[in-house]
């Protein structure tokens, strides 16, 4: 139903470095679970609407089987500088997540505002999560305050841009 | 990094119907605002895992411009009958939100528990969710309580299947 990419929206530039698809592997540590190995890929996406879209999966490093996904959406707030960034996700293990913060130095450096969960889901009391480009590699890290734990380093990976820069 | 699509994951039976593409048209009211129409695709998609994914996009029905978006999860209580279900989305307007329900003869009935807002967006109270399938047509409807109106009609869409069952 869309042709071409649009242009992007004027309020994302701050964000612009992310668009496109990136690729690499990540590790995962927890206190209370074993640490675990994972192949990450992560889209960032616009359509000329001030906001850019986020998909996350991971899968398995050796047999590829489908592990976390989350998808949901990065605001640039107008005329804000340092630029404050809000970003709105959802998680298939029946979470939300409202995260605010800013880009500073070149690092986007968000923490949860709330965490909500099902019924029948494992609440997560809080996330940080910081993003940086260095070159053409995107840094992730996230760290969680779960299960009475304060916050503790949780996941951290290293991805290759496999797009051109959008 | 996945070959081709796997064995849905057994819990997910009775949401099956969902699996493929969706695309049609709907309209908008609400008490506060014009009423509008809009095209609309709808994807549920899964991945062998306990949960569908869940993406939606909006379009001016004239010009094509991008107009809403949301994504999220759809999970099935095991053990259930009628089936309990949960949904978590976010939307690039700043919200997040967690929708419960069940689905009982054929009609999946959601109502939020919680939708949060960012700092900037305009918040939302409640919202409930029907979808259900008639032939290859799944009719979707929304209703939402905000800016201090109780909750009203607001979407109303008809969509067709564009893939093959899943």
């Amino acid at each position: 139903m869309s042709a071409a990419p649009p242009r992007p929206h004027p309020v994302l530039a701050p964000l612009l470095e992310l668009v496109g698809t990136w690729e690499g592997e990540g590790t995962g540590d927890y206190p209370t679970i074993a640490s675990f190995r994972y192949r990450e890929r992560v889209v960032f996406g616009q359509v000329g609407r001030p906001f850019l879209s986020y998909e996350q999966r991971t899968w398995h490093p050796e047999n590829g089987t489908p592990m976390h996904a989350e998808s949901g959406y990065l605001r640039v707030v107008p005329d804000t500088m340092p630029a404050r960034i809000e970003l709105v996700l959802a998680q298939p293990t029946g979470l939300v997540e409202v995260d605010e913060g800013e880009l500073r130095d070149g690092v986007l450096d968000l923490v949860s505002t709330a965490v909500v969960a099902t019924g029948t889901a494992t609440p997560v009391d809080a996330v940080r999560r910081r993003l940086w480009v260095e070159g053409e590699v995107l840094h992730v890290a996230l760290s969680m305050a779960a299960g009475g734990l304060p916050e503790t380093q949780h996941l951290r990976s290293r991805l290759r841009r496999v797009t051109p820069a959008g």
